[in-house]
């Protein structure tokens, strides 16, 4: 079996009205099929949702100024991250690692600042990124008529190790976590021993395709027919790659 | 640009003389590449290395009793645990989740019963993945010319996440992590704010190439010739993607 990864060039700035499967449809270069994998950046799902705050309509709380004030940053960055946080696990030599409404431990609760348009915005999480992302595969095969799976992507930092890596935050059309455990094969040798989380694998692929900067923020994968969920499937999403709070053992 | 990764058929069962760079260049299908990187299920690389304990031949620690009556485990299969662990970080709900002598954090310091010759044969990790991903690389060097880069990859659990992913234990050749954090553009855009753990996305990739089964240990992934470093230049290797604990929030 082969996997490919390709991203495509010439992706013009998203703006809040920014129809992306149609940017997809026309940059792609050629037809998509219906057991591609389509992988977006956050980023500019989030432009395209609006989903960005300004510094400057920002009003911090006592708690920004605090925390602010002892991890070196700008209050009103810190406001923002606090209102997508959940619960702040830690925080520590700069860093603030949160767990989002959504449920995702990452640092800063995935609040950007670059690659904003401006200095002055920062970029937030889509509000549903499951939800995108189902919308996001619908406007495709409406466009297209083939329905690929979509992948909506962040990086994020992992426990003990360093560096980030690109994982799946919306998912729609793909399995996301694939199970192999206990499994034989036909003479009865014990399969693969794991439970794969095949979206962040797709996530992490897809980033190495990327060109050196950012503005690649499509990837179109090929190669994962066999995961690629029916039309009229869009499956579990993302949401089935978090471990609740009370089954997790490092909090 | 585009990334391929693709698994190589009819592998046969690895036993402690294979040569498994022989075995790569004969499998290859077509000749290999400076620029290709070449990945490894680390069950190959151990099995070659004979880096395995038959359980008839543990005598079990009054701890590995203890813990393996806790977590209702085979007392020996335990004994190995602790013999490949430095630190034992939790042991929880039938979990042991480890520091190998390496520094890896990972479920049972990395020891697997699947996939073994006999279900009395446990599999480690190799001693040390970063020599032997540079011995590998030599011994490919040797035989085709080429100088691919080299993965060695485990597939681990993450805090936070469902599901493993396949993260690189040993790397010959390959820039481990890429930082592109605080770096511009040509006219002064902030390119990707991330530190990318390259090698771990690597493994994940390749991993997506391989069929349902773990008869596939070999997978060679090209398109990533601008992070192959020359082939007298091995790099880091893995041990560069490791935190050490006084800078880790999560142990």
């Amino acid at each position: 079996m082969t996997l490919t990864a390709r991203a495509l060039d010439g992706v013009p700035e998203i703006a809040a009205d920014t129809d992306l499967a149609l940017l997809l449809a026309e940059r792609a270069g050629a037809p998509l099929h219906d057991g591609d994998v389509v992988v977006v950046a956050h980023k500019a799902v989030s432009k395209a949702e609006g989903r960005v705050r300004r510094l400057g309509e920002v009003e911090p709380s006592p708690r920004a100024v605090e925390l602010a004030a002892a991890h070196d940053k700008d209050p009103r960055h810190v406001q923002v991250v606090l209102d997508e946080t959940a619960e702040l696990l830690r925080a520590a030599r700069g860093v603030l690692i949160c767990v989002t409404h959504h449920g995702f431990v990452c640092a800063n609760a995935g609040v950007d600042a670059s690659n904003a348009a401006d200095s002055d915005t920062l970029i937030l999480l889509p509000l549903d990124p499951d939800a995108s992302a189902r919308a996001l595969r619908a406007r495709l095969r409406e466009l297209t008529g083939a329905a690929p799976a979509v992948v909506i992507t962040d990086s994020f930092g992992r426990a003990w190790r360093h560096g980030q890596t690109d994982v799946a935050i919306g998912v729609a059309g793909l399995a996301p976590l694939v199970d192999w455990r206990g499994r034989t094969d036909s003479v009865g040798r014990e399969l693969r021993a794991t439970w794969i989380a095949l979206a962040d694998e797709v996530a992490g692929a897809a980033d190495l395709a990327r060109d050196k900067d950012s503005r690649q923020p499509l990837v179109i994968v090929s190669g994962l027919d066999r995961h690629v969920l029916p039309a009229d499937d869009d499956g579990p999403g993302a949401a089935a790659l978090l471990r609740g709070a009370s089954e997790d053992l490092f909090r």
